[in-house]
């Protein structure tokens, strides 16, 4: 429970502790004298914490922040821990505190709630307790039966010394106290100590505690960054009519449905001009014909550069009614952040400082040596007119953000300098905390840790590459496990225009679900590219490739969405069975439980008693059953207990007992159980 | 191979690395503007480390110092990553680097060797390397046969810009690569880009480095701090005449005997005059007979305090004589810190501030409430006079290392503050850094490696409480692991004047030969209290007890050195396998191997290409036999490589093969191998 302190706000780093980093240094300066004053208490190993504090730990509004740490002194005192937290930036607030209680082996805990969006400061201050110490001493004394004048004596003298340093209200109980410990001591004085220890901790002298704040910053972000299912599609391919390509008009028509299917986020891949020269042909033929409407990332023509509207979608009116639409049904548009051009953008022409240009004067384009890519021009982000040319990125969002946008899939963050993201993010925070930024970045692991760390809301996965049970076993622990899990947040995708895996390809319909059933229970973010997926498109541009025949990334397509074998429905199941359960909506709960097939993956999710245990058959082909051995004591039922598990999927139950229970998956119907795991009774055994 | 580079003290840290911990507020700052230049590299999880820099890693002179750390930049640009060290304080040198390879994942390493006893520092330095970049990009565009006009161009620019911050000699060489690049390029110039790039590498711009230091500090000790085997011993039992008490003369003479059993270090318990007031009687008892000599370590009388000798022992002549004789003998004579006073100390008369005195007036003893201890009272560290009492204290240190004394073992250092042990070691150091102090701590984990990390040079350890096969397994790869391995250098003891554990009180001669080697065999630094370790004294104060009866604490004994079931000349044997085995002088190398027998325990240590490997049975009573299940690429030994285990105890040679072998042992005579592993031929299979 917090407890409100009062002399929080003046507590003042100990000068070693805030000096920090090399004590050495400071050793050198005290050569010849002897330190001012002993440090009181060691504060070490601070959780959560990313890096030593150099980057934020992430948390969504109503999230538990739960610190540890290790404090300790020399000798035997006792030592009081206290957790400060406050809101920073704007609506700054004063320090608030609560105890923290000992785990044994020197570890602290202490528990807040962070309570609206923006950044939250922690620190975690100790103190060597002496009126604790002194009530410790005088019991073992008493119970010993030893005497105790002098004891009492030091007791009142320290109450008065901790009554100068408060008000007088305060000042007089402790001074009676005082009187107390003096005049009289009895049974009912001893039993009171308690209360007096308790008291003075509050009390405790602010200069005499060791702060410890290393640890400090948590950014918390709105709930729709702690969980969400997103919807990728192209909107020039939405048209209903297979005779005209699809528009922003069409989206907004389809929004009701892709509503209807439980998604939280649609997400538009570039909606701007395409450029015409080096336009890529269908699937990615260097020539394009003529008609071919090129790729929508070589962003820039004619028509205008990253505000403005590709014509053939619409206008910026026709946009502010989808955002407008959309939100109407509880839906949010996100659109891509491609921070590239193609050689046809306005900013060539008006700003060549921002492009590199090789020694003929000719436009540096993209390349992978051999390969290249000539229908794209990156940014110069380390152009002489570097503020110039960031100013304009970070406009670009802003207009974005003018026009009702809150989400932002950022394409190819790894490509351009890490601080670059750091400071445009901390840029819109600082005016718009609500705005999410999932980075798409399949790169080496330490880049994508990266940019998580310097402020990405979400993050794209391995995932699309992790099929096999140790696979996923073994991504999703690291995954939800600290230090990742506390600045990391996955978002995972069965497919992406990019990335049609083998899995896929090879896979039949169940593989479809088993692996929508895997992205959407094993992670609080997940995603799928639409309307392929639920169409359970499937063929390659050639064997070997992840691209997809026919690619939308090249060419427009017409979509029969309402096709009878759909999973539209299925997933619309799915996402329903995601917002009724909030087991499902976190991942710091997930535990995976032994089951004895290989092609079986079991996990359970859990929030408060809201117990969820998914089982999905892996095997694309074949029945596989096998038996589990439940870790019982993470699905709130004890060994002895009857329970019943309900299928969320199909509506059927099972009477089960006990951590070994059958389980058989057919990958020709639903290859996946989702059970709502629900105690009937306290057994008799 | 080290590179001597030029520029390297130029080297400045980029602005938000440098600013460090959090770089919200670094942001907030540049709110309205783009920070002015981009970070390049990051540098991450550098080790070793202790707390992000905070404390130093401890390394011995000679010892390889291996760098690793993660080092990763935004795009495709290949990147330079140097390794820079340098010593520090007195005897300052400029920085000398290498340059670190990758280990992929982006984990880089480096290593450098620690020349001198003192303080070193080491960085890394990260920068993008355009030339590398370009030459990877310019080799993959000729190998697919596309036209390299353009990029010559761009390389000859590159030569060119970096003539420009190099020397005449320098610059006219890149010159030459710039005009070769323009004029002529043929297959020869394509075979000769490495060598372009080698070179290039040390002329980067040190401007655009980014600099790591965060994990800086080596402490570097003699060899002695990494290696050594003590032997403790009370001087007023030291006589060989029983009808008089032992004499600092007695102790000189019996340093022979004592060398000969190759031990590096003789420990005296404390060796100043003792208080009278509340001394204890024999066995601890409360009451003291006429004639009981009293604790060493109630500190103080008539004659003096810590920096006298008690007149029974002799005089400082003689204490000089017995340093004399040690050194002779090289061995060194190590004196106890212990940091309290009897109640007849002179400093309780002359320093009334140092003590803390209760509200009667009285003195504060020692207690753990409800036991006291009233023979000894505490110092006030906290003392208004603080700045008087510490440096008397480190006068008092001073005082001996002026009588040549440079082993401290140091009493009880947790009772007292951290950051008076932290200074008074910089303190010591900063004139005397041969110095090395034992920290005699056997308390709560946190704590003891707190000690370690503010200076210690070695710590006793829960060794003596670690028995089983499963405890000793876990305990010992805890200490040889980083971080822990790289600051806290473990010193453990079979017994001390306070611990006879009841494996030796119950043991038979097997234990205590079984303990010895497990003590020497799996740490760099052990000792032993004797003579009542090698004459297999076991027998306690009381049962349940871990006090020796008729302790030497509080009594004078004699001994008879020369009895004939002595394991002196066990001991002798071992400390020579120790001396003649670098792989026993550190523990970096500890490797446990399976073998089938839970009594049996089985590891291997290595240096270069000394293999020692040992198995111990660990049942006091019964042979015990199994087979090994040997991780031979630990022993320098091929799966069909024939080797021989030498025992180095007994002489005996095995001729093995392959990595299971029969082991069989008796705890009758000797229950441990200690094998030397030596290779024979390879073998044909």
């Amino acid at each position: 429970m917090p407890l409100r302190v009062g002399a929080a706000g003046q507590c003042r780093c100990s000068g070693l502790v805030s000096l920090g980093r090399n004590v050495f240094r400071v050793i050198e300066e005290f050569v010849l004298r002897v330190p001012n004053r002993p440090e009181q208490v060691e504060i070490n190993r601070v959780s959560p914490d990313v890096d030593g504090g150099r980057y934020a730990v992430k948390r969504v509004v109503g999230d538990p922040v739960v610190v540890e740490a290790d404090a300790f002194t020399y000798g035997h005192d006792e030592i009081a821990v206290r957790l400060d937290y406050r809101r920073h930036g704007r609506g700054k607030t004063r320090w608030q505190s609560v105890w923290m209680e000992p785990l044994g082996n020197d570890r602290w805990r202490g528990e807040f709630t962070v309570d609206r969006v923006g950044e939250f400061r922690f620190r975690v201050v100790a103190w060597r307790d002496p009126i604790a110490t002194w009530r410790r001493d005088i019991v073992a004394k008493l119970d010993a039966g030893q005497d105790v004048d002098l004891e009492r004596e030091e007791g009142a003298q320290l109450a008065e010394g901790a009554a100068k340093r408060v008000g007088p209200d305060d000042g007089k109980l402790l001074l009676t106290w005082a009187n107390r410990l003096r005049t009289k001591f009895d049974e009912a004085t001893r039993a009171d100590l308690e209360q007096l220890v308790a008291y003075d901790r509050s009390l405790l002298d602010p200069d005499d505690g060791n702060v410890f704040e290393q640890t400090s910053t948590i950014w918390v972000d709105r709930p729709l960054a702690g969980c969400s299912a997103w919807y990728e599609l192209f909107p020039r391919s939405a048209s209903p009519d297979a005779r005209r390509s699809g528009t922003l008009a069409d989206v907004a028509d389809r929004i009701e449905t892709i509503a209807a299917m439980g998604f939280d986020v649609v997400y538009l891949p570039p909606i701007h001009p395409i450029g015409v020269t080096h336009r890529k042909g269908a699937n990615n033929r260097t020539q394009a014909q003529p008609g071919d409407p090129g790729s929508p990332w070589a962003i820039g023509g004619a028509d205008g550069g990253h505000t403005a509207i590709h014509p053939g979608l619409g206008t910026l009116a026709d946009f502010d009614r989808l955002v407008a639409a959309a939100n109407g049904y509880g839906v949010e548009i996100a659109l891509d952040l491609a921070f590239q051009a193609s050689p046809d953008h306005p900013w060539i022409r008006e700003h060549p400082r921002w492009f590199r240009h090789r020694p003929d004067g000719s436009l540096a384009f993209a390349e992978n040596p051999p390969k290249k890519y000539e229908d794209i021009v990156p940014f110069d982000f380390d152009s002489e007119d570097r503020a110039g040319l960031w100013s304009a990125l970070l406009d670009v969002v802003r207009f974005w953000i003018d026009h009702g946008v809150r989400v932002f899939r950022v394409d190819n963050p790894h490509t351009k300098p890490f601080l670059f993201w750091e400071w445009l993010i901390a840029q819109v925070r600082a005016k718009q905390p609500d705005v999410v930024f999932l980075a798409e970045a399949f790169t080496r692991p330490r880049v994508m840790e990266q940019l998580a760390k310097i402020g990405f809301t979400e993050s794209y996965t391995y995932f699309t590459w992790r099929n096999t049970k140790h696979e996923l076993i073994e991504y999703f622990t690291e995954l939800t496990t600290p230090p990742l899990s506390d600045y990391f947040r996955p978002n995972v995708w069965p497919n992406t225009p990019d990335i049609l895996h083998e899995t896929l390809q090879h896979g039949s319909r169940g593989t479809f679900i088993a692996r929508a059933v895997l992205a959407a229970g094993l992670s609080a973010h997940y995603g799928i590219y639409g309307p392929v997926f639920e169409l359970q498109e499937r063929a390659a541009r050639e064997p070997g490739s992840e691209e997809y025949l026919d690619s939308e990334k090249y060419q427009i397509r017409h979509w029969d969405n309402d096709r009878p074998d759909s999973l539209r429905h299925f997933l619309a199941r799915l996402n329903e069975i995601r917002r009724a359960h909030p087991a499902l909506q976190r991942n710091d709960s997930l535990r995976f439980h032994d089951i004895d097939n290989g092609q079986l993956l079991c996990w359970s999710k859990s929030w408060g008693s809201d117990h969820v245990l998914v089982v999905v058959n892996l095997d694309p082909e074949s029945v596989q059953s096998g038996w589990t051995s439940l870790d019982l004591s993470r699905l709130g039922v004890g060994w002895d207990d009857d329970y019943v598990v309900r299928d969320l999927l199909t509506g059927a139950s099972y009477d089960w007992r006990g951590p070994h229970n059958f389980v058989r998956l057919d990958p020709a119907s639903v290859p996946a159980h989702v059970f709502a795991v629900e105690r009937v009774n306290a057994g008799s055994g």
